[in-house]
């Protein structure tokens, strides 16, 4: 919920935007408040409301010394004084009990209530409100004193370096009706948006008065009330809650009672227009009638409960009449949306068939081409430098990981100089002409296991790599211009959740299959001596006429043992190490001298050490520890840290790790090939027709990577004001292709979760908000430059890669498996697979629990869990290389799936697909809702999380 | 809080030693209902109602197809039909909202409400609830056919080996009388203690009524109404609210709101005793006058709260002037018997003074002596039988582990045999001797770490070890017979949360830096070889004329580069390994021989393989993973799997690590001494005299770990009622001191965790619960049986011993790790300590953080820490041996922070020392609660965890 006063100051220009199904989310209660009010008129100007904040000053130390002390304060939720410790309780949801707001409603009822009372200061209004009949004149005057004595406000200062409790309680015995120096410096006020009023709660026991007297004020204009306030804020409203002891701390209750009425921004509205104490009292029914009540004895009713993550909607409670009344305006979410909140279909103008050859492209240009000045001059801002470093960063992770994998798998014909040089290029080129600029180009998982298996069969058949995948390039590119002529981007829609989590799950498990595969390969490498093995032996020979080298060299040792079983005779020798033997003219013989012990486990610690690291780093966002800003640091940067860890413990001990590879000038990777590719090479000529096989793969794996990406990136909620472009960045991907294919640098395509990064550190959010209330999110800084920025800032860290030799390659596959586990932990198919393994009891509140039979997720789930065994077993045969057409595949049994389950299931384990949207009728979607629909689907949303459940595909 | 039921049957001779502060633990709301009933003798009377099962019978499907489906059940929280999933919701706290209230009690007021209605079936009940005036007789007939129509179910059967959901919704056309089969194997009915009665709440609408229909029943004699309800209780209850369709989902709301109100224990009380509507609506009144309110805005109304972890009790909600005339047995609890739950100094009988010599220890014996037959009857229960299965696998890892640390500490004068040996031996004969015999001997942090001590001093000085071991334990044993007979156990008050805190982390530090010391000092024992290391070189030289074998003999190799250099000239060599090169009668030459390579970061990785995997599988307990049972298998056999997990590993690569030294056959690891310890050896005769110097040490720590585990065993909490014997304990422990110092084996004291764990398997929990409520705890099986058990298993395991010669070293570090970082987590200051890292807009709710100011709690653990330092600076000195006196002074500097700090503040953040209980008036003691306790304290013990915070020593 945004706060009204800043909602009207930086969200008038995103609104635009916001699709009109938000803004009401579900049927309302059913109850309706029965003031007199325009509801009309009020929906729009609750919003236009000033924020209000409300003060409870209580009447502490009476008879002895009377003093006024702040016990409580309210925006949205209640913060409470902790006497003892001298400080605000966290912001929770405020309780209180039913009698207290009874016993108020009396009180107010005969009591003195002032509408637009004209008073301008605290001694005009102390004045006013002692006026009250029952009141003798002595008892005034002493009253009116003691209104005017300033009271205590505990003002924290904020932490600045140390968080070594800094609030001080500040008393004052003169009294003065100026605010102080410490109310204008309080540092609440800062959140406060202009305009915003308080309200001030007096409540307590008062041995002197007879009977308890209740006196409740509107200000005519807002004043600032002196000391009254912790913050020199126009006071709007009054309360007065005094009477004789025999109460207790019923005043006291009673005044929260009074605050958290006045903190609810429907009876603030009402209140705001009461021109008769009627009016007021009526106001106040209308919260009773909407209150949620706990019963008494499942509940501590002074447990504090903390602040929802997303509070219902004012909206929702207007009355429903009026929302049938409106149309249009008020349609109702379907389940899908409400779930989601995702792939606004229909909504999408960007995704609508023209029916033109190129309609699209053209359409794209065209939209992006309005706002391309924009795109640039909406840059300057600060932001857009923490998030240039943030994602330059995490690019250059990006290109030495997947660079140093890229150079294992194809034998050096890529590399981490191809890797940085492709990035950059492609990066920024993409940025200037892209249709969704915020996209950050990137080595992608599929792509790099598809390169993997076209270099394996390449050299399988004794092909010239580059060559042949030069041609590949030249033949995706024009299948790719073909798709974006064709407007094939619309077909997307095809692919579900369903198709996302098979070819998310099947890329992240062959990463993690990898990773562990290279770490144990490494021991193959530098094999483990285990005891008694015979690798110990190496003595330096020299050639003397004693020993008989030639009985060395003739016998070309086949057989270990029989080197060891063999007596040398004698020889001339020394336990020089191999290096130095050779200097001196030696030979190092034996089996001892070619082995390289303790590498192996050492590999396996740099491994677990860089993976492990970087999940916890990753797990510090969510702590408790440190100030956000650090905690954001760690986390956004756990790889980075975690590989510079594991080159400090690596340059530490001084191993002989495997490190990657690095040539030592600006040249290929691949010795003595220049940077443009021959087109043929050793190849037949043939050869470039028949890569138009491997290309039509590869076109389906670039087409479902880049588009997918795409939708995530465009979801409505991001609220992105200028539009996506499908066509123009499909078409920009198939001419970079051309380039990178003939540098012989590595292909590139939108990368989901840097991109996602990307947007999210160019977050617009509201900046003044209540205790207690989750920053409202406001839309996304949307320009050309960041990227740019970042990209530009890669092409100059080429110049660091005589430093990258130092990272060793254990380090680089950790971070690999790290990769591929964050990818598959996000998907919710990941959360059904371990519902199995949990019993039905402990199984969390999941929405989808709710709504389907648990068998029927279970065998939602093992159909998922079957097809990915199938494209398992698929990878792992020579027709590898054909996977893309079976995650292509994935759509057909999705679509087979319809026989299966209901539509309703469907609706709930993934989403619809394009045609089932016009054929169902929207009321048979949720049939359960009929008799108890109402009072639960809009409260599941609170459960679900906000962030989107990313990750198509990792990278 | 207890089923009614239930407590009755299971509780009545437990309560016996419930402290009477429990019982009323706090002020009340202050709201007194204002029934006409007789409050006195209610509050015993509200635990011997019947539990009452309500169950919501919803109408459906009007006008087409009608029928009755259950949709909602409450016993003490609501759980929920999913409709669309066919499972119940997980239990929750109801919430309603407060106009269904209101319009129920309108209903209700105009309704037909018959009290003590004598109908004795279905039939005849619903032949009275339909002789409405407002009815005609056709309508009669249609609603009666309507209620005896069969209602819809959902029955769940339990989960037996899978979990894949197997709920089934029972449909039945025929209307049948008797309960269905169905009905009785409703597994929900074992839950219900016997006696339970079931509350029928009808509700929905009605098209062919004209108004609505609001009928309460209270059956004279409860009987089973057929297949009404799911389980065949029979109903005291009945309550049908039907109308026309203009209040759409009111009628189900206003059933909810009856069926809260039902399972409101209060409001039942009462329902049971009206004897006419006036009764029923002031008894919903009462209920209103105590409900807590939620604000509309701030709170989804539909939200689901899951169960509170402890419920408010319902005798606070007993009007307080009752409280106040009832005297001493309210005594109102002091805020350090709320938060701490522990130490009822002044309450436990058996650390007062007698002022006798052996006076304690008399006492101890006669007390004892009464139970001692019940304590071998009391164990014929089956939970002994996993309880002796799980204690004694942990004793078992427990005598495995210190055995081999104690073997590496003293050079092999102790060692695993003497471990088991030790272990069985005295942990017997204190099970069938000591005042507490749930108490486990084990061999505890603190006593290693002084053995340890005491072993490097005597080796500093050329002691014979034993021998003077043997005197240092007569005269523990001495010194702890003076302290049983001054009955200096009392003093164990004086030892307050920051004694033990200091102490608990001074040991878990040090087992945490000996962990990782002896995991450091193993890369010295097998160095890791660097590229380029001299260590490569090995041959195998036979003493040939050729090979001048002297030149190695006689320049003893000093410098290995030496060596290196050195050309050997001619000689006679082969690359065999050294063993097979001595067989041969040759000799291994060169630094490479010796060197075993990869055992050095294989070790680190067995060691984080223990750590890591004990500490998750510690975290699968709390996980929501595998049925319970599984998952407390895995976490309590945590260690034990640990080391498995290692051992196969190790197996597995078959590596030379350093493994758990063993003797091969019965007879002491130190090779040449018999079992019997020589009095002196070849020490000179003073050193037995001498000898008095550190055992007056050991003495002070044997005192403090034993007593304060003592004290932390017979916590009230624990509802012991055999009482406890804390002389007679200390003087088992002194005369089993004497008996392993004669016999060279470990000493041994009561272990905390281990204890803990003991009873905690030996929990009496009430079986028959409501769903969602947490089991309550009924009190410990208190035997000697099964601790007897336990030890004559370790005994019969000596025999197991070759196998354990497999276990290598470094796992047992890592166990020893596990152990550290599990203790020191476990205390109060590791969280103090982490405050310091958290902003305090970050920090937990934690109670003293809401009483003590910030900056307070900073300098405490500031001056804990500073403590901590000082000891560890000691430790490291060669004074090291008189920590235990430093670990006294602790006593002395909590004395000091008196004057540092307040008594409040000292209350919060450690407890008070004797002395202080009786100067400081109760009502000095809490000063804030003059004005804001009554509302706050009572809630915050919902936020403290209800498991002791143990872990006084590492064990």
């Amino acid at each position: 919920m945004k706060l009204p006063g800043q909602e009207e100051s930086d969200v008038s220009s995103a609104s635009k935007n916001v699709p009109t199904g938000e803004l009401d989310s579900g049927p309302g209660s059913g109850l309706s408040p029965d003031g007199p009010l325009d509801t009309d008129s009020r929906e729009l100007e609750v919003s236009k409301d000033p924020l209000l904040f409300i003060q409870l000053n209580e009447l502490l130390g009476w008879p002895h010394a009377p003093e006024w002390k702040e016990t409580g304060r309210w925006v949205l939720f209640e913060e409470k004084l902790e006497v003892g410790a001298g400080r605000w309780s966290a912001p929770h949801v405020p309780t209180v009990a039913l009698p207290s707001l009874q016993k108020l409603r009396n009180l107010l009822a005969k009591g003195l209530v002032l509408l637009d009372c004209p008073a301008l200061s605290l001694q005009e209004l102390a004045e006013q409100v002692t006026r009250v009949e029952s009141l003798s004149p002595e008892l005034r005057g002493k009253l009116k004193a003691l209104l005017l004595q300033r009271p205590q406000h505990l003002i924290q200062t904020p932490c600045t370096s140390s968080c070594w409790g800094s609030a001080h309680l500040r008393e004052a015995s003169q009294e003065e009706e100026a605010p102080l120096k410490e109310q204008h410096q309080n540092p609440l006020r800062q959140k406060f948006p202009p305009g915003a009023e308080a309200g001030a709660v007096l409540a307590g026991q008062l041995g002197f008065l007879e009977q308890p007297l209740g006196v409740f004020v509107r200000l005519r204009d807002p004043v600032v009330l002196g000391p009254l306030i912790e913050v020199p804020l126009p006071s709007r409203f009054f309360c007065l809650l005094l009477g004789p002891p025999t109460l207790g701390r019923g005043y006291h209750e009673m005044g929260r009672a009074v605050a958290i009425l006045l903190s609810d921004l429907q009876f603030q509205w009402r209140v705001r227009r009461a021109s008769s104490l009627h009016d007021l009292l009526a106001a106040l029914d209308a919260f009773l009638e909407e209150v949620t009540v706990l019963p008494p004895g499942r509940w501590d009713p002074t447990a504090r409960i903390p602040p929802p993550k997303c509070l219902p909607s004012e909206r929702k409670r207007i009355p429903s009449q009026l929302r049938v009344a409106k149309g249009p305006f008020v349609r109702r979410r379907t389940p899908a949306e409400d779930r989601h909140g995702r792939r606004q279909h229909a909504a999408n103008p960007e995704l609508q068939r023209t029916g033109r050859l190129f309609g699209g492209l053209v359409q794209d240009v065209r939209r992006k081409a309005s706002w391309y000045l924009s795109d640039f001059l909406d840059a300057l801002h600060p932001q857009c430098v923490s998030a240039v470093l943030y994602i330059y960063l995490a690019t250059v992770t990006n290109a030495i990981t997947f660079g140093g994998l890229l150079g294992e798998a194809t034998d050096g014909a890529q590399g981490v100089l191809e890797s940085f040089l492709g990035t950059a290029v492609t990066g920024a080129a993409f940025c200037l002409t892209a249709g969704q600029p915020l996209t950050i180009l990137s080595s992608t998982g599929p792509v790099l296991v598809f390169e993997r298996l076209l270099f394996s069969f390449s050299r399988d058949h004794s092909l010239d790599y580059l060559p042949f995948r030069l041609w590949v390039g030249i033949w995706v590119a024009i299948f790719c211009l073909v798709l974006v002529a064709t407007e094939a981007s619309v077909l997307v829609r095809y692919f579900t959740r369903f198709t996302e989590e098979g070819f998310c799950a099947l890329i992240s498990l062959i990463f993690i299959y990898d990773a562990v595969g290279k770490m144990l390969t490494l021991t193959h490498a530098y094999p483990i001596q285990r005891p008694g093995s015979p690798a110990y032996g190496c003595l330096c020979q020299y050639p003397d006429p004693g020993g008989n080298e030639s009985q060395w060299t003739s016998t070309n040792p086949k057989d270990r043992d029989d080197i060891l079983s063999m007596d040398l005779g004698l020889v001339n020798a020394s336990l020089l190490p191999p290096p130095e033997c050779a200097q001196r003219g030696g030979h190092p013989r034996g089996p001892g001298c070619h082995t390289v012990p303790d590498i192996a486990f050492f590999s396996i610690l740099l491994f677990l050490t860089s993976f492990l690291f970087a999940m916890a780093l990753k797990h510090v966002k969510t702590s408790r520890f440190f100030p956000s800003m650090v905690r954001k640091m760690l986390g956004d940067f756990s790889s980075v840290l975690a590989i510079l860890l594991g080159c400090g413990l690596d340059a530490f001990l001084g191993l002989a790790t495997p490190k990657l590879m690095v040539p030592r000038e600006f040249k290929p990777t691949l010795p003595g090939r220049g940077w443009l590719v021959s087109p043929f090479g050793a190849n037949p000529w043939w050869l470039s027709v028949a890569a138009a096989l491997p290309a039509l793969l590869l076109s389906i794996l670039i087409f479902m990577d880049q588009q997918i990406t795409g939708v995530i990136l465009n979801r409505a909620e991001y609220r992105l004001r200028k539009g996506a472009g499908f066509h123009l960045d499909l078409f920009c991907v198939a001419v970079l292709m051309l380039l990178t294919s003939a540098l012989g640098l590595p292909w590139y395509v939108s990368a989901t979760v840097i991109s996602l990064a990307h947007m999210d550190s160019l977050r617009r959010e509201s900046r003044a908000c209540a205790p207690g209330e989750t920053p409202s999110f406001l839309g996304i800084r949307e320009q050309r430059l960041s990227g740019l920025a970042v990209f530009i800032l890669t092409g100059i860290s080429i110049f660091l890669a005589p430093i990258l030799k130092f990272i060793p390659m254990p380090l680089l596959y950790g971070i690999f498996l790290y990769m591929g586990v964050t990818a598959i932990s996000s998907i919710q198919f990941t959360k059904r697979v371990q519902l199995l393994l949990i019993p039905a009891k402990h199984q969390p509140d999941l929405l989808f629990l709710r709504h389907v039979p648990l068998s029927r997720v279970h065998l939602f789930t093992a159909i998922q869990l079957a097809c990915l065994g199938l494209l398992w077993i698929i990878k792992s045969t020579p027709a590898a290389i054909i996977f893309p057409i079976m995650l292509l595949g994935l759509v057909g049994v999705r679509k087979a799936l319809e026989w299966v389950f209901s539509p309703q299931e469907l609706l709930w384990l993934d989403e619809p697909m394009p045609e089932k949207e016009r054929s169902i009728p929207e009321k048979g979607m949720e049939p359960e809702y009929s008799f108890s629909g109402s009072d639960s689907e809009d409260s599941e949303l609170m459960y679900q999380p906000k962030a989107p459940e990313i990750n198509i595909s990792v990278n």
